[in-house]
């Protein structure tokens, strides 16, 4: 599924997803969180599912909210990552730019739709915590809005509204992690190469396939 | 902040937005999902906040899954109605069609903020009651759609992709009621109509304002 990565170095780097790795708490945490939600969920549960005690599982984090705090910050730290070293890759083309960073949040959401679904549970963390993760959330969107601003100046792209289309496009892309299945039709780069066509209409830019 | 409802039969009735009205049981199972999610929720909670006996509740409604499934109901069968009346107003011209019935989703996503929200506890539902919400979703996607290809037909949109396209459209508008607060700048008006044309740039058509 995943395409093989030779070299950590290697350009496009950000297209390369392996498996989702994560210690076993925290992957016993996300099924967890997953199938009974955060407020459902119990500390005793996710010991139980890794075969842990709760007190061995206490050692290694805080509470429930600690667990999802991490999960979550996985989540936006990745995306994080990858759209900036995709906005990175082609600083000369707005449209380039545009293309991979819109590539990578969809190739997130689909390929870490696990974590992806997660995005949801965000509303019941303690505020602190919510400021947090809410900033580092932001960091995707203020890419993507830079590089669309970016774009108008130059000429290449013709919107009304580039902070408000930002924001529509994180929430269509956010989307996909709440649908996809690896066992759908679609796979992770099909899903984004469409959703990389209809990017750019919003933009006023030629999308690059007609199908 | 809604339009008043001077007539039941006056055109573009689906614009108008009264309170939310909510039996005082459905009420109070809709601030405590919301606060505690589905698996979080207690039938005893939601009694306790509308000052209910256990027994009293049960009398109305089956059981907490049955109260989730109420509400996720009443807000996909407002937005349906709401969606299908929108489409029904302008018959002849794809384009209208098409601004009206964005403008009723986002319209609904925002006034009704609070049922909105509650569709990622969706998922929680045993699968009987998941495919029975699951195709009531899909009606307001249908009907979107449909008025995409009836536009790309008579030569009024032009793109590439109208299934997918409706789908994250529809991701978009939906993503709305994640974030949207009364308190905010916008209100839902405003907020529909800029949707409206990041929407309209998608089939490939103008935008009717430049801001």
């Amino acid at each position: 599924m995943a395409r093989a990565s030779a070299d950590p170095g290697v350009e496009s780097e950000w297209r390369e997803f392996g498996p989702l790795e994560l210690t076993p708490i925290l992957d016993a945490a996300l099924d967890e969180f997953r199938e009974s939600g955060f407020h459902g969920a119990t500390v005793r549960q996710i010991a139980r599912r890794v075969g842990m005690t709760v007190p061995a599982l206490y050692y290694h984090h805080e509470n429930k909210e600690g667990l999802l705090v991490a999960l979550l910050e996985l989540g936006t730290g990745e995306v994080a990552w990858r759209v900036r070293t995709a906005a990175d890759e082609h600083p000369d083309s707005p449209r380039e730019q545009f293309v991979s960073v819109i590539e990578a949040i969809v190739l997130h959401m689909a390929y870490r739709f696990r974590l992806a679904a997660l995005d949801g549970e965000m509303r019941y963390l303690s505020p602190g915590n919510r400021r947090r993760y809410g900033a580092r959330r932001k960091d995707v969107e203020n890419v993507l809005t830079e590089v669309i601003e970016n774009g108008v100046e130059k000429g290449v792209f013709a919107l009304a509204d580039p902070v408000e289309t930002s924001r529509a496009l994180l929430g269509m892309c956010q989307s996909v992690g709440r649908w996809y299945h690896p066992d759908g039709p679609l796979s992770p780069e099909e899903l984004a190469e469409r959703y990389v066509d209809i990017a750019l209409m919003t933009v006023g830019a030629h999308p690059r396939l007609q199908r």
